[in-house]
């Protein structure tokens, strides 16, 4: 069976030597709570609770699934007393407001806690995880009422939520859904449609399931300014609080999936089922960005974790298994063959994965300040600059993450060879269950577009500019030091080259829309390597800074600064690829008729 | 379901117009058989085949997998079915002498078949596939009594045959098996070991089962210089060559894989059963390596039909479903959105499926021409050139076509957003089983050490030089074509590069081993797309030809230029970053030691 130690070292050098955390949470109002040692004591917690509660739960999860009889789905043997334990522990309401019981501990440690659940059990993880999002949309839009009713439950755990966006007919083109509102005569609205790929739609976790459903109003105009947000618990709260009459929404089938065969993904049917609407009519669409938002920086951290937890799994059978010698000869004389760890191609796919969990964690909590700032700090001015780069840091996070968190896994099933394939290792399972996250929470391609069409091109280039800016002082900074020159002076010449990549797309994209989709994808992949890379010389910078106070945990990091200088050797050149295939323009793309696709086997 | 519809269209042009199969066939010994008439009915007939008799059992056979029950293997419902009406159709014995039975066809045709064959049920095919490598064996190694007993039922299909090499703690490294072999009173061996991962290892297709076994001798050498290989039938034959009495051979239990669940993959038991030795004692290994080198092509093939069928899928539902508007404005005027095809990004995955299926094509085909004058002719001098050239090439076909196969694959999961992760739209499935296609038959570090290190760095660059000295002659032939510049200036630039990349790396390998192991698997991608630019280039010269005779099918050949013009600008530029990976050497792989690969998270 795989197992699990949570990164707790690593989690210290980003937190607290590189990104400078215990200032941070001191400056942060709320965060003053969170002192180094409650964070420390916070993190070995959840460590244990990840690898001794969910750990156990996550191939049994994968083989049994979800069952659905009689309306009930029933999730996998142990799923429902793990999360009364998540309950009990006070885990839901860690980052949550004191006004609705919760422990008003920063966002951002809520997200260190969250790769640990990615890394044990995904499935498990995006029970509580969907809660998270609807308890979001709910403390922006919701009234006082919805908030009393229904968030503080979110926020105690007792009941969980979802979001049910996604009709068969639209997924990504969210203005075709068909699903109804109706006003009742109670203030109310009567909700009729199908909703399809519902996460956690329905399970026995909890006492009570908080819908929020997109829907259109009679008058909705047609298209995404026509939708209206709607809370629609599965039982109605009666006087006291309680889960009360049950509404007429329920699951009908439930979906065969690749992976994460432990959540229950729900065809949800809203059969004139009871809801209140949140926030303004017709403005669901903003409700719903703001739980995705939040949803996709969740995504990415699935990325991360998953990536982590192949890695820390490929180490040890690399270091285990034997097979052949090495190629300048035997290194372990007293064994029939070598580790295969003794081989630099194995040692290329770990430090792939290696590079591609650290560099994620550093992205991830960086990301995380931003969070916090956005959603904590006083300062208006704070608050804008961390809500400009956040929004661009976004779309990196959740589709970047996820690709190359997709192919850590993939790394991890390579290392173990043949093995990898076999389900009692648990090496696929890790790819089956990475492979949603490049679709759900909008595809790459919509990051893409998000990412290049509407943060950076829509805003002239300045939110870049904010980040570019960052990284350009980094390296001003840096110049002068010899130590730093072998990352410095690429990340340099990346970072103009971004802005120049930038503006010649911006200029194509005035004369013909289209270069933009064109481009998008390998300007994300670009964006992505060179935030990395600059995240990594950081680092190294760090890691020289203690290494010159004390030979204390020299290895640790001699083998940072390792990592990083296999990061800009063997990952950080693919930049070369996207930089040109950015440039290459669209018109190989557009050329070809739809028909014209198929005429190699069509007749 | 997923649809498929054999690529005889882009079949033709490959065989018929660019690499001249009529005449190839027509030059070789036994090829005149094989005029373009015969061709394209066996073409259409298998392809009807596999449409027919194959595609409907494979999300079925997906479903249900093999059941182990008293020692006998269950396949999925219809398999042993579709396999009778297979040896019906004489389909086994196709290239195969006439004098074992077989219509002695050429075997570059039924390599042809195995594309149609691996994009419709990959699963059901390994059980014919295995079939070809133990004949293959046996054909070349085998005695006359042996080919006359177990051959002649191989080729007729109504046995079938397996390779039994792999054991728990050996896959790579065959040298360390340790299956025993100890000579009978009778002129026979007694084999006792288990061997695991053995596919087709126990079914119910056919009335035998031929195992070729990797045993040891009681006196054999260390290593895998004291290797045999061993033919050990299910049934020992009786005097009449029918099934007779049950060899101690048995299925000790059935593996639980991520994918191709049709096929049986087999702890198999050996309990003192009775076997033969196969060619020269301890010579093993090279026989082996018969059966391998056909495997290997036969894995890329396999990569190849799966990114077929994937694209087919993916290019109708990208027709088909409506999401969004074009960028540049509305396309369908008359439905509420375009069809996904009109995004810029959507055509970015479509067109890398497609490059990568006809591209892998022509490779594949190309290859197997090599392959059928190394089979069967006459001529020293020919055969000696293809020789070189297919030992090149056969770990480029394995490891780059699957390596571009799986990434094909999950393209088209990446088409479908949500609903490629649904089980029963098939496309995940094509993921699942395209994944073992990058281990087996030696993964793709395997092959890339291959390539590199055996294939081009032993022979001094010589196999190589004969492969970039044809590129280069038809880089000097097109020089003058303007038409041409824009795939023959990159490709000529990239095949001295080539050279020079391989110089550089076989000058670091002479002070350090370990350099060829840093750098094989981004040489063996860089040649993969080489390799294919070559062809792609070779596909716009013929493509231009037939535009300037004629507009007959002016729409595939504009297809094929601009899918070229993709391939150069879209993919050929990750050989920027694949060169300088080669290029960045093993320094930072291998200075960190095995622990410390773990600091972040071993305490």
């Amino acid at each position: 069976m795989p197992d699990y130690q949570a990164p707790l070292r690593d989690l210290r050098f980003v937190m607290d030597e590189l990104l400078g955390y215990p200032a941070h949470y001191a400056r942060l109002p709320g965060g003053e709570e969170a002192t180094p040692d409650v964070v420390a004591a916070i993190l070995e917690e959840g460590a244990r609770f990840a690898r001794e509660e969910l750990l156990p739960l996550n191939q049994s999860g994968d083989r049994e699934g979800c069952l659905l009889e009689g309306g009930e789905v029933k999730t996998p043997k142990g799923f429902k007393q793990a999360y009364q334990r998540y309950v009990a522990g006070g885990w839901p309401g860690l980052a949550a407001d004191p006004e609705q019981g919760g422990q008003g501990l920063p966002p951002s440690l809520a997200m260190v806690l969250s790769e640990m659940i990615c890394a044990t059990n995904l499935a498990w993880g995006m029970y509580p995880g969907l809660s998270h999002g609807a308890a979001d949309a709910l403390r922006h839009h919701g009234s006082a009422v919805q908030k009393q009713t229904y968030l503080n439950k979110l926020v105690e755990g007792v009941w969980t939520g979802t979001m049910c966006l996604t009709e068969s007919h639209c997924g990504t083109d969210l203005g075709l859904i068909k699903t109804r509102a109706v006003p009742d005569a109670d203030d109310g609205y009567t909700i009729s449609g199908t909703k399809i790929f519902i996460s956690a739609g329905e399970h026995d976790l909890a006492e009570n399931i908080v819908h929020l459903v997109l829907a259109r109003l009679p008058d909705a105009p047609a298209g995404s300014r026509g939708i209206s947000l709607f809370v629609v618990p599965k039982y109605l709260p009666d006087d006291d609080g309680h889960p009360g009459e049950r509404n007429a929404v329920s699951c009908g089938s439930l979906e065969h999936k690749m992976g994460i065969h432990g959540n229950a993904t729900c065809v949800m049917n809203f059969d004139g089922a009871r809801g209140f609407l949140v926030g303004q009519p017709h403005k669901g669409l903003a409700c719903m960005f703001t739980m995705m938002n939040a949803a996709r920086i969740g995504v990415g951290i699935q990325g991360l974790g998953l990536a982590e937890a192949s890695f820390q799994n490929a180490l040890g059978y690399a270091r285990d298994r034997l097979q052949m010698r090495g190629l300048s000869g035997t290194q372990a004389e007293d064994k029939p063959a070598d580790p295969i760890i003794v081989h630099p191609d194995v040692r290329r796919m770990l430090l792939t994965q290696k590079a591609i969990a650290e560099g994620g964690r550093m992205l991830v909590l960086y990301t995380a300040q931003l969070v916090d700032v956005v959603e904590r700090s006083q300062e208006a001015e704070q608050r804008e600059h961390a809500e400009a780069l956040l929004g661009l840091l976004t779309p990196i996070v959740k589709a970047f993450l996820t690709e190359v968190g997709f192919e850590a896994t993939n790394e991890g099933v390579q290392i173990f060879g043949g093995h990898g394939f076999i389900q009692e290792w648990g090496m696929e399972q890790l790819v089956r269950d990475a492979r949603i996250t490049r679709l759900y929470e909008g595809t790459t391609g919509i990051q893409a577009l998000d990412l290049l069409g509407r943060k950076v091109l829509m805003s002239q280039g300045e939110s870049l500019k904010v980040f570019t800016k960052e990284i350009h002082k980094f390296c001003q900074a840096e110049d002068a030091n010899p130590d730093m020159a072998e990352f410095v002076r690429p990340l340099a010449k990346l970072n103009a080259e971004w802005g120049e990549l930038t503006t010649a797309v911006g200029m194509k994209a005035m004369s013909d829309r289209e270069e933009v989709g064109a481009a998008s994808v390998d300007y994300l992949m670009y964006a992505g390597y060179v935030t990395l890379a600059y995240l990594f010389a950081r680092a190294v910078k760090q890691a020289r800074l203690a290494l010159d106070d004390s030979l204390e945990e020299a290895t640790f990091y001699r083998a940072k600064i390792n990592t990083a200088r296999f990061f800009y050797e063997r990952l950080l050149p693919r930049t070369r690829a996207h930089a040109q295939m950015i440039q290459a323009g669209g018109e190989s793309l557009m050329a070809m008729s739809a028909e014209d696709f198929g005429r190699g086997f069509e007749i």
